[in-house]
C-alpha cells in the first residue's frame, strides 16, 4: 500500500491522480490532500477518499470545511503552510506535486528533505530551483519522479540503461493550437482560438504556453535537470500527433521511444507504481494501423522564439530561468485577460530577460526576489 | 574482455559481428571463427583478428587452410563438428550464432549447455526446437540475447521492465520488395525483382523471405519463444520505412519502441555489450525531422499468406513450425533456382502443412524428420 499526499487536488493533473487512486484502492491510499478554490470537487474528494490530512487555500474556506468535516478525524490546514503540511505529511510515502506556478517549489524542497519519494507536476520546481532541487534529492536519496508526459517517456526509456550511455534527448512537441500558423498570421489571433489545443484537454495557462512553446521550452530545462543531459543534447521535435511522447538517443545510435495516446493518467500511474506498473482501465490502446501516418519536423526557433528563450535561459542559468518563468506566467496572464496580443507575450519576454541582471547560483530568497521583480516588470510595461 | 565465438563469420551478419569487433578491440576478443566456403573473406578474417580456433564447411578447404597457417597457433576443424566445437569453445564466453539454416540448432544448444552467453541471429534454433532451446537455457541459467533487430528492439524495450507487465510485443514489418503490389501482380514476378529489398542489405534467402512476409512470421515463432508471449498478444504492423523496429506495449497503455537507422550492427553489438552500450562509430544517427513521416498500416493475411502460416503453425506447435520453416527453405530455393514461381512458395508451404501429421513436443530428432520430409515433399511437388 503505497500512502500518498496529493498536493493541487482539484487542478487538471490533480482529478486525474485521484481518478488513478480510485482505480487502484488495494495499491493506494489518498493521506493528505490540498487544493485551492474548488471547494466542491475538494469535497467530493474528500468525501470519496477520506484523507487524513487537508489544506485549502484560504483560511475562511478551511474554518468552513472544519465546521463541516467536525465529526470526522481530519486535520485541517490552509495557506502555503499547509501545502508544506502535507508535502511532508508523516503517514505519506509519496508527495505528488501537482500545484501550478512557483508556490510549488517549497513544498517540493520540504518533501525532499523529509525523504518522501516525490512525483512532480510542478514545473516551476524545477524551472526557477533545478540546482537547489536536483542536489537536495541527492543529499536525502530522494527519488524526483516526473510526472509531465515527455520527462515520463524519457523516464520509461531510460529504465535498464545507464545515463551516461545517452547522447540525446528528444523531447516531442505537438506545436500547439497554432502550429500552422506563420507568425504573421498569429497577429490578433484571441484567447478563445489560442485555448484551443488540438491534442490534450489541460489548463488555460498551459495551453497557451503549448501554442507559444514556451511549455516546450520550460520542459527542455526541467528536462536539463532531471536526467543531467547538457542543453546541446536536448532537442525538441515537432510531431502534431503527439503519439511519440519523447525519445532517447543512446551513444550506439539505439534510440527508444515512449508512446501513447494522449492520457496523462499513463504517466501519473506511472510515477506511482514505479518501477513496476498497474493495469489502467479506460486508458485507449495505441494502434499505430487506426493512425496511418505520424508526422515529424524540425521547429523553426524564429518562429518559436519563446523555445529559443528557454534554451538561452537554460544555457544562461542562475536567475535567468526563473526570469524567463515569471515573466511568462505574467504575460500569459495578461494575454488570458485580454491586456495584450498573443506575440506581445513573447515581446515582453525577451524585454524582462534583457532588463535582467544574472545572478549565478541562486538561493530561494534571491530567486524569489527575482521572479517577483519579473513580475513586476512585465506589469510595469502595461502602462 | 568478451571472448567470442563467431559461427557463420562470412554471411551478412556474420561479417558485421566483425565490424563490431574490430571497432572495440579493447572490448572485444574474436577466439573461434567457423565460415563456410568463403575462402577468401575467412582468411582475410584469421589474418586479421587471429581467432584461435576456425572450422570451415568443407574437409578440402580445412586441408588447405591448415596448411596454409601451419605456422600460427591455431587449431582447425570442419563440418558440422566443427561449428559445435566453436559454440562450445573453452576460451570463449559469447557464442554468435549467425548460421543460415537448420544447421544452426544444434551448435546453440551446445553452447546453452555449456553455460555460454548465446548471441542468436540463426532463426531455425529457435523456429524449429523453441521448446527444447529455451528449456535448456532456464535449466543452464543462460541468456538468449536476440540479434535479429526486431527481437532486439523487443528486448532494449524490455531492459528494467517485467516481462508480467507486458500486453503485447508489436513487430514491425517493412512489407518486402513487393509491398505495393496486389496478389494478382506477383504473378510472374523476377528473382531479380524479388531480391531488391527496399530497406535492408540482406542475404538471397532473407530478402525472398521478406518479400514473402515469412520473414515476419519466422519472427513472429521466435518471439514467442524468446519472450513468451502468447501468438494471439503478438501482432504485426506494416511500417514501411522499417525505422521503428519493433514496440512493447505494457498494462498501462504506455508502449515503448526501439527505433534506428537500418544498421544491423546495432541489435548485433547490443548483444554482444547488453546490459550497457558502446560507442558506434558510421552508423546514421536517426533525425525523424529528415523523414518528415512515418507509415503504418494493418497487414492483410489474405495478402500475405505467409504470416498467416506461420501464426497458425506456431499456434499448433509441436513439429509445424519446423515443417514451415524446411518448406519455405526448399521452395525459395527453388525460386532463386528459377524452377517456380514466386507465388508457388506460399503454394508448397500450404501444401506441405496440410499434408504434414503433427508431432507435439517432439525431440531433436523427431525435429530433424519433419524437417527432411518437408523438404523431400516440396521437392516431389516439381515433378
Amino acid at each position: 500500500m503505497k500512502r500518498i499526499s496529493l498536493l493541487g487536488a482539484t487542478g487538471s493533473i490533480g482529478t486525474q491522480t485521484l481518478e488513478v487512486i480510485r482505480e487502484h484502492p488495494e495499491e493506494f491510499e489518498l493521506s493528505a490532500i490540498t487544493f485551492g478554490s474548488n471547494l466542491e470537487a475538494g469535497r467530493e474528494a474528500i468525501k470519496e477518499f477520506k484523507p487524513k490530512f487537508v489544506s485549502v487555500k484560504e483560511k475562511e474556506d478551511y474554518i468552513r470545511l472544519k465546521d463541516e468535516f467536525s465529526g470526522e478525524a481530519i486535520s485541517f490546514s490552509y495557506g502555503e503552510e499547509g501545502n508544506i503540511e502535507a508535502a511532508v505529511y508523516t503517514e505519506s510515502d509519496v508527495t505528488v506535486n501537482a500545484l501550478l506556478g512557483s508556490i510549488g517549489l517549497v513544498p517540493t524542497l520540504k518533501a525532499i528533505e523529509s525523504k518522501k519519494t516525490v512525483a512532480l507536476a510542478n514545473k516551476e520546481t524545477l524551472v526557477t530551483a533545478g540546482h537547489i532541487v536536483t542536489e537536495a534529492a541527492r543529499k536525502n536519496g530522494t527519488a524526483l519522479l516526473p510526472v509531465d508526459s515527455e520527462h515520463s517517456a524519457i523516464f520509461q526509456c531510460l529504465q535498464g540503461e545507464n545515463l551516461s550511455d545517452v547522447t540525446r534527448l528528444i523531447l516531442t512537441a505537438s506545436g500547439g493550437s497554432f502550429r500552422e500558423r506563420s507568425r504573421e498570421e498569429l497577429k490578433g489571433v484571441t484567447v478563445e482560438e489560442a485555448l484551443n489545443h488540438p491534442n490534450w484537454s489541460m489548463g488555460a495557462k498551459i495551453t497557451i504556453d503549448s501554442a507559444t512553446m514556451m511549455n516546450k521550452g520550460l520542459e527542455v530545462i526541467e528536462a536539463f535537470w532531471l536526467f543531467g543531459i547538457p542543453y546541446s543534447n536536448i532537442d525538441v521535435l515537432l510531431h502534431k500527433e503527439s503519439i511519440i511522447h519523447s525519445m532517447v538517443e543512446f551513444e550506439d545510435g539505439s534510440v527508444k521511444a515512449q508512446l501513447g495516446t494522449p492520457d496523462m493518467k499513463v504517466p501519473i500511474q506511472y510515477a506511482l507504481t514505479h518501477p513496476s506498473r498497474l493495469p489502467l482501465q479506460n486508458t485507449k490502446r495505441l494502434n499505430l494501423w487506426d493512425h496511418g501516418k505520424l508526422h515529424f519536423e524540425k521547429p523553426d526557433f524564429a518562429r518559436f522564439k519563446c523555445l529559443h528563450f528557454a534554451y538561452e535561459s537554460g544555457k544562461m542559468g542562475g536567475t535567468m530561468p526563473t526570469v524567463l518563468n515569471a515573466a511568462n506566467e505574467e504575460a500569459v496572464a495578461q494575454f488570458l485577460a485580454g491586456r495584450i496580443e498573443f506575440l506581445d507575450i513573447e515581446d515582453r519576454i525577451e524585454r524582462t530577460l534583457e532588463a535582467h541582471s544574472l545572478i549565478g547560483n541562486p538561493d530561494l530568497e534571491a530567486i524569489q526576489h527575482a521572479d517577483q521583480e519579473a513580475r513586476a516588470f512585465v506589469r510595469s510595461l502595461l502602462n
